[in-house]
Parts: structure tokens; sequence; C-alpha cells
């Protein structure tokens, strides 16, 4: 029978666990940085025959599972299906020998002209980055998107007052973060605070994504604390004592610290994996698996659409059995 | 805009997609095999670390995310957690040298003496393999277990009936695969078969589990299969024509065949699969997240739990408040 675990058993070994979890982690980095060198030529192969398949990843996205379609409104559909010519995802920080993260990454979409912008690139790069109070995750930078028209702005605005303070935070100097106390806010943080309020964080557009900003951790802050837990580790491992840090519990306690209080787009580093992780991998099981659903209109015909081209209106009525799933496997008893 | 991807596109490419996809899944399984054997010292020394931790697996097993957890019966609870030892997974294919398939596990629950069963050990193995039709995934052998009474025996019956027709099965001599049309069927399949209507299956006991075969797929039918996959790529990557297989048809066209209608477990793969990708390399983290959320009783009560022992009764009415997720990584605006 099993003995209850004590509190004493856990004050034991919980920070032998963590640490354990750590040196896991490290490989888990080494093993991401093997799979990426060994499955380069096969996306560069891919790339190549999905040229050839226009309307590939606007297809994708329309088949995408929940984690990435969830964002994606029937005006930002609209943008996509008639205009998105490619997806890139790429580990940039080890590309071309770079010794960085291969956790650290760019997601490029490539654009035909289009009403909306001008832009026919769109690059979005997330730094892997560790905070001095543990937190580690994905942190980027507003990218601008030059909207043709006031009324074209799918974000209502608020993707340009981000980028507004974006470059406020940086004329302020290196070294000095961004204002996170709501009652220090500038005029324009002050009217994103308002636009964010007022455009409402349920429909905010998936062209918002571009806006996400995550934690403000600098490149010197997460290496910093990257060598300070790995030398606590090892302190830990040789039974020395590990030294207490003082200056953190300031930051801790201060309430009216909100460093998500400007997001437009708080789950942006969650599309980031998403798209990543699962859309950019399997993005031909979602593609092969809506053809082989014999659903082969569905591309032609999407709610918002409002370019004028070929699509049959009577399709739009046609049932969509296009299945988020892979085929099922097997059969059930 | 993007032009409408037509049935002629689609044709061009889609086997070069699929052929493709062949060439990712060879790099994942090197993949796999890296990480295995990077990993295999870490696993030691979170064995040992886990050995201190009584209970520590039957708490995770309790803290398990949906895909295991919904196979986990009260009365399986009980068991469990009265008297799991210790829970291994390993790719017994590659171990010490061996050059077989990373995909195949073998997940082995060590228990305590208990009321229930005789065996110190339960060790279910599976094997990746493929069909001649083009399925691929885990098939696996019943494990008997020895209940100690008939009223102990948690699958009602169903495991012991599954363990005769597969008796039977081999008996019938190699090259013989099982009965699965149910015109043919022996008195045990039928037997099983009633058994099987009668217990449902939707309250199958996670025992039952041992009883998962998967399809009927020889290691040799395996072998020829992948041989002939690579062999029909390569043509095709030559641009030379790939002979059709008749026979195959044949036996696809036949629905009275049932390779699934005597599973008792029909979702053995996928229980396998969750432990061995989920529930395995993170079990660290659902133990330390309950134990953050600081409820520290929840191994000590259980619904069904039928074992005397010293169980506060009172902690009873204690709210869950554990979490089955990590703790929230940031706060969002």
């Amino acid at each position: 029978m099993a003995a209850p675990i004590t509190e004493e058993t856990l004050k034991v070994s919980y920070e032998q666990l963590t640490d354990l979890e750590k040196e896991f982690e490290e490989n888990e980095v080494e093993i991401i940085r093997h799979q990426v060198a060994l499955n380069k030529p096969l996306y560069e192969k891919r790339a190549k025959i999905l040229s050839q398949l226009n309307g590939f990843w606007a297809l994708v996205l329309e088949q995408a599972p929940p984690e990435v379609d969830q964002y994606i409104q029937p005006s930002d559909s609209a943008v996509l299906l008639s205009s998105l010519k490619d997806l890139t995802v790429s580990h940039f920080e080890i590309e071309n020998g770079g010794k960085g993260d291969p956790r650290s990454i760019s997601i490029k979409l490539e654009f035909n002209e289009n009403d909306y912008f001008e832009d026919a690139v769109l690059e979005k790069k997330f730094w892997y980055r560790r905070a001095k109070s543990g937190w580690a995750g994905l942190v980027s930078e507003p990218v601008p998107i030059k909207w043709k028209k006031p009324g074209k702005d799918l974000t209502q605005g608020l993707l340009d007052l981000v980028v507004k303070v974006w470059e406020e935070d940086k004329k302020r100097g290196p070294g000095k973060g961004p204002i996170t106390k709501a009652k220090d806010y500038t005029p324009a943080q002050k009217e994103l605070k308002k636009k964010i309020e007022t455009v409402g964080m349920g429909g905010v557009s998936f062209f918002g994504w571009f806006g996400f900003r995550g934690f403000p951790i600098s490149e010197e802050e997460s290496r910093a604390a990257t060598e300070k837990e790995k030398e606590n580790r090892r302190l830990r491992a040789e039974g020395k004592p590990v030294p207490d840090d003082e200056e953190e519990e300031e930051d801790d306690e201060d309430e009216d610290d909100d460093p998500y209080g400007l997001e437009i787009f708080p789950d942006g580093d969650e599309l980031a994996i998403a798209i990543s992780e699962d859309l950019w991998p399997s993005a031909i099981k979602y593609f092969t698996s809506a053809q082989e659903q014999g659903d082969m209109s569905d591309i032609d015909f999407e709610d918002g659409m409002d370019e004028g081209d070929e699509v049959e209106e009577d399709e739009e009525e046609e049932e969509a059995a296009v299945s988020k799933e892979p085929p099922a496997k097997k059969r059930k008893a």
C-alpha cells in the first residue's frame, strides 16, 4: 500500500525534480536542433512542391485545428484566401550555423497584391527568453502593416497604436523597459488602452497577432537569468548553498504592474507555437485530409469573401463535410 | 488572388505529397531514436529519485490528462492507488543496441501485494507494424492477469476470454491470422462477443487494456509492406511505373470482415501513445503541478477505495482544487 506523500518527503526532492526537468529541457533543445537540421532539406523540397499548388496555405489555414482557426475572423479569411501566397516557419537563431536557441522562431507570410495592405511580406519573429523570475517563453516585437486606407485596417487602428507605443519605448533608451503601470501611461498608451476596451478582446483580427509583444525581457536579462539558473542547479547538485536573490522580491510585489495591460493579442505566443509545431509540420496532412473527404470546393467559398471571382454562389449551400482530423485509422467494435 | 485548386493539379502532386510525408516520417523515426538514446541516462536518474516517492505514479495517473484519465474507473483507481509501485516505458526494439523500430513501446506496471491479482509485474508490449493496406500503427498481444478470485476480476471475465481466443489463434498455426468473420467464430469467440455486448463498452476497466490486440499484422507482413512501400516510392521518384497490387482488393471488399469485432479495449493503442508520449515524459510536471496547487491530500482519498488505511475521512469534503493543467504562465489583460 502506498504511504501518503508528506510535506517532508516533498521538501527533500522538489528541487531535485525541477532541476531534473531542466536537464530534460536541455536535451529537448538539442533534439529540436537536430530535428531542424535533419528536416531542412525536406522542408526545402516541400516548399518547391507546394509552390505549384496555388492557395495551398490559405486552404491549410481554413482546415487548421481550433488552436489556430479560432483566431481567424471571417474578414481575415477573405484576405488570406484571396492573397496569401506562402507561409514559412524558420528557426532563425540556428540558421546558417547560428548557435542561438532553436526554440526561437520566425513566421513569414507572403502576399499577392491585395486591396488591404501594401506589404508583400509580413514576418513575425519570436525569441525564446528567460526572465529573472523564472518564467520562460516566446517574446516578440510589433510588425507594422501599411494599410491602403484607414477603412482597410483589419485591426481597427489597434496595430498602429501598438507600433506607436513601441517606438516611444525604444526612444526611452536601452535598458529601460516599457511603462507597465497604468498611472504612468503616456497619451499614446492611454489611447491604446481605451481602444483595446472599445474594440474588444473577442473579435480582434488575426492581423492583430503582428502586434504581440509578450513579456519585456531583453536578450541580456535572458542570458543572465539562464546562466544564474544553471549556476544554481550546479550548486544544488554539489550540495552547496544557493544564494537568495533579494532584488526580485520588490518587482513581484507591485500589483499595479501589468506587463500584459496593453497587449492586443495576448495569446500571440500560443498561436505562434500552434503554427510552428502543428500547422507547419502537419500542413500536408491537413491538406490531404480535406481532399480525401472529397470537399474540393471549400477553398472557393468563405463567408466574408468580397473579391469578385469565379466562385459559384450555389456551392455555399453545400454541406462543409471536411473533417478537421485525419481520417479514422480503424473501425471500432 | 489564389487560383482554385483543380482535380488536375491534385492528381499531379498527390503522390508526391504522400511520398514526401513518408520521408518526413523516416526522419521522425531517426529523431525518436536519437531522443531515446539521449534521454536514457536522465530517465534512469529520474527512476532513482522517484523510487523515493511512494505513490508517485498512482498520483500521476490520478492527475493524468483526459486521454488517460477517461479509461480509469473508480474501482481501478482503488487498486492503482493502493498498490501501483512503478511504471516504466521502454522502446524495447532499440534497447541494448537493437535496430528495431523506436516507435515500438513496452509499458511495464509494477505492483505491491494486493487483494486483486497475483502478478507483481504486468508488461504490455506494442509493436509498430505496417499492413499491406497501407495502415500503420501499434499492435499488441493480450497479457493474462491472475485474478485472486473471480469476484476480483476487474474486467468481469473479458480479459480471460480474450486470452483464451488468442491461445486458440496461436494453435491454428503461424501464417494464419485470427478469425475475423462473425459467421466463422469459434464457441470461445462467440462467448467473448456476447460478453462484450453484455459488459458494455462504456465501463470497461483500465485492466481491460491488457487485452488489446489491434490489427492482426505479423512481423513478416509488416516487413514486406514496408519494403514494398519504399520500393514504390523509389520507382515514383525515378518516374517509373508502379505495379498494381491485385491481391489487396479482395480483402478490402469483404464487409463481413471485422478485425476489431472482438476487441475489448478498442482504444488500446491510443492509450499506449498517451502514456508514452505525454504521461511518461511529463510525469514530473503533472506531479509538481498538483503539489503547487497545494492539494496534498488528493492521493489519500478516492472514491471506491476499499483498503483500510490511515485516510482521514473528513478530508473527503475538501475541495479538490487540483488543476489538470500546468500553472498559468502569465496574466492576461
